[in-house]
């Protein structure tokens, strides 16, 4: 998983790069801090999920570069805005300064707001050789659903207000399901649909396993926010529970924490069995999701 | 002008109401201040031009309502995080508590992300009864060019880069250009691509104009920042000089300023001039743009 999710890694940073090469004010602070930003590390995740939902349907990579680099435009941005004062107030991101630290919050909101939009140039613009336009504009339709208030935003906002007082079970899925759950799945949809009518044909097994993998990450967040140190995560150890917000271990206990992310896990590859393509990469990445120590 | 615009605001008020009203969680509070920010008045310029330029080639507002809102959005979105205290850090916007004094900074800076993303789910999913798809994605592809690092984003990046210090004429405009100008003229081009092949034909004395009225519009603005008093702006009076922005008066002296406008109204009606349909609308709004006293 490792070695193979690093050569993704690398397609995805160089495609991002030839995006903010075409930026006219190369020099200007703006620019360096959205190649900051985009570029800091991280692990590619989203991206990743674009590529090998696409190699199912035995897509080249070239074919799914598109959607790969947008989706990680709205992860990248969301997580500049997560950082500031007013949010989480981090100042550490993946052991580096987070951008309002490098920069200032000006440019931080600025370039949040500038890697947002390029995620929608990115797609209306991006080579997508495979697919007739009609996909295309799915793929914008996907993408602004999974991100907005019908997606993470609305995610963040009941999250922020989920925070000092005890969230139900139900509750705290609605949360997930929108703040990070509704990217992943984004990030797997529009894989199929880089692919066509063959990957909407399946697309209902797809968003189960989506469903089941997007929460079995945070859980398996939240229980590695609890047993990891700062080094291994490159944030400071425990910080959602300095801020009082729920979490699944908060509410299952660590350990009813980790039977439910086994359960999931058990279901999304359940899901996948439905499926008529070789899905060993995918069911690789839902064990990854729950057996990753950072 | 004034009576004229007042339907079209209507109009797109409604437009954007019944987008916010598809947001499942009403209640929430980023869907109230999404619509707080989205409806708390202003003049609609943007959604304007897009319909006016649409009506020249004789199209229905009913099929420019898609990017007469979704042109708004982006508007909105932009004043709400121009608005923060880390930017312009404003508390009154059109005489009303800013979107992070009626809520907070954190939901500030979430309803802003989340009415950019609207913009795009709004060209991607509504009605657009005239034209074919490529014109949808080209739709994108304006809005998307004129708001991030092509356009608005990148002009507020300089803009907070050219405070405390002397810039030339030749950066102002390049700093109006992109943090005002783009995205008027964005507006008028997606109202004539709308109207399809006839559309794209005179685009480029389109641009002549909207290029004119959009540096026009700011020219006006800075003077009016000058000679208006806080009451009629709705904004505290003089507040870029505060900032120790540059602004046309502060190069050019007033009066220099006011000849400036009248020269760029005199380029945007020669510009339509050329233009083989009725363009009266759009030498009463060019006029409206240099001679308005708010």
């Amino acid at each position: 998983m490792t070695i193979s999710l690093a050569s993704y890694q690398d397609r995805n940073n160089q495609q991002l790069n030839l995006w903010l090469d075409r930026i006219p004010h190369q020099e200007q602070t703006l620019t360096q801090a959205m190649r900051y930003g985009l570029l800091l590390g991280g692990k590619r995740a989203r991206p990743y999920l674009v590529y090998i939902t696409g190699e199912l349907f035995g897509l080249e990579l070239s074919e799914l570069d598109t959607p790969a680099s947008a989706i990680e435009c709205i992860h990248a941005y969301s997580l500049i805005h997560d950082d500031l004062p007013a949010m989480d107030d981090d100042e550490l991101r993946r052991g580096k300064a987070t951008c309002h630290i490098e920069y200032d919050e000006a440019t931080a909101i600025l370039t949040g707001d500038a890697l947002q939009t390029l995620a929608f140039t990115i797609l209306a613009e991006g080579s997508l050789s495979n697919i007739s336009e009609p996909y295309r504009i799915a793929l914008i339709k996907e993408l602004a659903s999974a991100s907005g208030a019908l997606g993470m935003c609305m995610g963040q906002s009941l999250d922020l207000e989920a925070e000092n007082r005890l969230v139900s079970l139900e509750e705290l899925e609605e949360i997930h399901r929108n703040k990070t759950g509704a990217l992943i799945k984004c990030a797997i949809r529009m894989g199929a649909l880089c692919a066509g009518e063959k990957g909407v044909e399946v697309l209902s097994h797809l968003d189960r396993y989506a469903d089941a993998v997007g929460l079995a990450f945070q859980v398996q967040d939240d229980i590695l926010d609890i047993i990891s140190d700062t080094e291994t995560l490159g944030k400071p150890q425990g910080s959602d529970q300095n801020l009082n917000k729920s979490t699944y271990p908060a509410l299952l206990g660590l350990e009813g924490a980790m039977e439910k992310a086994q359960s999931l896990l058990q279901e999304a590859l359940q899901a996948l069995e439905a499926i008529p393509y070789n899905t060993q990469s995918l069911e690789e990445f839902a064990r990854y999701a729950v057996e990753r120590s950072h």
